[in-house]
């Protein structure tokens, strides 16, 4: 097993990647800290390069290859927001990029990885199909695997976000982030871990896709074999590493209902204005609901990304 | 008549309301000016407070009223963003605002005015109804009339927006605005010819609402009656007041389809994570299909405002 990253990793990445992402905003409103009841402030990576945190794991994971490895190109599977992160970290140090999609992934991310240069080899959607072609097209190449979360550089990559977050707005109570793979949390709780250790980083996690809360609740590994939550960033489960990245430094895990998750969604698109993806809902919603107590505490949000699907808003097709 | 509005009483307007409105953020996207073929730069007054321009105007106008005359409070009819800017600016000052709202104006509109503590009359929804209701209301309570844009005080107030982009960004060649009733495009061209007269101000209307288009190119107003652009903040037509403060400052109206609306806004929401609501297209629409010549030029837009039904998008409902 890889090993957990230390916060001077995480510092060093930040200072390798730091002139290739964006630092995004951090973005308050008093309508959304009135119903919170707490002083929210947002780390909008939904205005990130990709529109989404992603990028900054596949940047530092993408540079940190050494140069003959490097050479033979990435690949990656992915049918999300990962895929164009790799294709546009590969585009950007000009080595090529294999991308293996599922044949039903929304033509819209189709596109999106192809305009950054990449080249796609369709699988069937099943996760073995996909692995098998990844293999494949591993074998054909050479190419180096750009795991999306199980990989250390990852994960610092992921923890720069913190950085940025911390350093506009040192005196945070609380980090809430979104658990899916887990490299998000995992980087931001490093990340907070050195930079301010009294701030506490709780994960939050959709119900239907509970593994990193159960995990964390019982000290062994539940991975979840399929959900269909709304959070679609949030489907896979922990790895080994980011487990382990969690039980020592993530304070706490909790959990939102579907209903909380579309609800907090909409609320911050009709309050604050910015296009937030549903995973990105999932930390709000705790916020909102009360599974955090944040009374007239300072909290920060990680909002992970801003792609979807526009023309199907979860709203218009969830009944509750 | 009332008179054109000069530079110097924007700047005054402008120190007065300026501790009261948010200072909204200028945003910029690679892939927008890579489309555009331009450098643009948005002012986003989605993000103002009510969610739209027109509290600065509201602001302003209400804050000129003097104290005898504010005391019973201020009026207006508007289903849209002017009513929620009269309600809070009045809310601020402290006195009474009355809303005249038809009675088919979306809940979540009236919700909105609600509270912000307003009082609110419903109407019949045809425009005489509107206005014989207002009447009644201000002969019972004597509150004073805010016009949302035949007033030099509310014009004052618009022009407050370009002041900031300006002084943001002092190099733009252009500022693209949209046109309703013409407050926003008065007042950001008075503000342009007196803090950067080499940039030129170019107002931007629906094709299906020209009627300021119609109005510029004959030298006489050209009032229209009914329209249903999807631009629904644009439905309004010129005042005597506006169109003489257009043909003084404005260098040109272009117009643009319901189509290019529909798709500027899209493409906004995809690429800058951003809501705006239809009018704030407008615009960007001219931008995008080369109604005006923008090549290597730097652009300033005004976005309008990011209020709409999220339950419904145009994209959804548009056959094209």
């Amino acid at each position: 097993m890889s090993e957990i990253p230390t916060f001077k990793q995480i510092q060093k990445a930040y200072l390798k990647i730091r002139d290739k992402v964006h630092r995004t905003a951090v973005l308050k409103s008093q309508k959304v800290n009135k119903r919170a009841g707490g002083e929210l402030f947002f780390k909008c990576e939904n205005f990130q390069k990709v529109g989404a945190f992603k990028f900054r794991g596949a940047t530092h994971a993408v540079g940190e290859l050494p140069e003959e490895k490097a050479q033979n190109g990435v690949a990656t599977h992915s049918s999300g927001n990962h895929a164009q992160a790799v294709a546009l970290a590969a585009k950007q140090r000009g080595i090529p990029a294999h991308i293996v999609m599922p044949e039903n992934a929304p033509k819209v991310k189709v596109h999106a990885v192809r305009d950054y240069g990449a080249d796609i080899t369709f699988s069937k959607s099943t996760q073995e199909a996909r692995e098998s072609t990844l293999e494949t097209v591993i074998d054909d190449t050479g190419a180096a695997f750009i795991h999306p979360y199980n990989d250390p550089n990852i994960i610092m990559g992921q923890g720069s976000a913190a950085i940025e977050l911390l350093e506009d707005q040192p005196d945070l109570d609380i980090i809430l982030g979104p658990v899916g793979g887990g490299g998000l949390i995992s980087g931001t709780a490093i990340a907070a871990s050195g930079f301010s250790p009294d701030t506490k980083v709780i994960g939050v996690e959709p119900e239907v896709a509970n593994d990193a809360y159960l995990s964390f609740k019982t000290g062994e590994r539940h991975p979840i074999q399929s959900t269909d939550t709304v959070a679609d960033g949030l489907r896979t489960s922990l790895s080994e590493l980011t487990f382990s990245c969690i039980q020592e430094h993530v304070d706490d895990i909790v959990t939102v209902s579907e209903h909380e998750i579309i609800d907090s969604m909409r609320f911050i698109w009709e309050r604050m204005k910015i296009i937030i993806e549903p995973s990105s809902a999932v930390p709000a919603a705790a916020a909102f609901n009360d599974k955090v107590n944040i009374e007239n505490r300072k909290v920060g949000i990680i909002i992970s990304g801003g792609n979807m699907d526009l023309d199907t808003l979860p709203w218009q097709n969830f009944e509750n």
